[in-house]
């Protein structure tokens, strides 16, 4: 299981904009270890945001998205002490949702 | 046709960053003019962004994003000098193609 995604949402004149930190290693399947060795591909394929039950971005990602990736994006809409919930799933099946309160 | 975007780009520690400004109206179709008629739907439905030849991140979005919409991301690889190129289209049929030189 992966490590929870950090992430800040702040509305401010109707729009909220929301940065997210993911923990991942975002491997291309291209690099070798010190010992030769071909790592893995491993890398996150699809991120969705949700303000509410509501998808307000959706992304495919491939091999060359970088390690621990950042997301910034703004929407229109959201309040105070709504909830704003990220969710990524991975070429491994791995998967993990994590939720903030706009602030 | 609408206005170009703003995009920067720059190499550090074997990453881009990618920092991207659209002009577009981002119209969700719930709005209401001052005479009181709705004003059609109009927002970008798909944006690619490709690092030479290859796509780096692709979205889809809906009507909630915001006007203006800013949108920024790591990618690995790229170096100074090198093209990163930005294209967007939306639901009446329009697009936009916009290039920048990653510094």
């Amino acid at each position: 299981m992966a490590d929870p995604m950090k992430i800040r949402a702040n509305a401010a004149n109707g729009m909220t904009e929301v940065k997210v930190l993911m923990a991942h290693p975002m491997e291309g399947g291209m690099r070798k270890d010190a010992s030769g060795n071909v790592v893995p591909a491993h890398y996150i394929t699809d991120v969705t945001v949700k303000h509410g039950d509501k998808v307000v971005l959706q992304c495919m990602w491939g091999q060359s998205v970088s390690q621990n990736p950042y997301l910034a994006f703004k929407f229109k809409g959201g309040a105070k002490g709504e909830k704003v919930t990220v969710s990524w799933q991975d070429n491994k099946g791995d998967s993990r949702t994590d939720e903030a309160t706009i602030a």
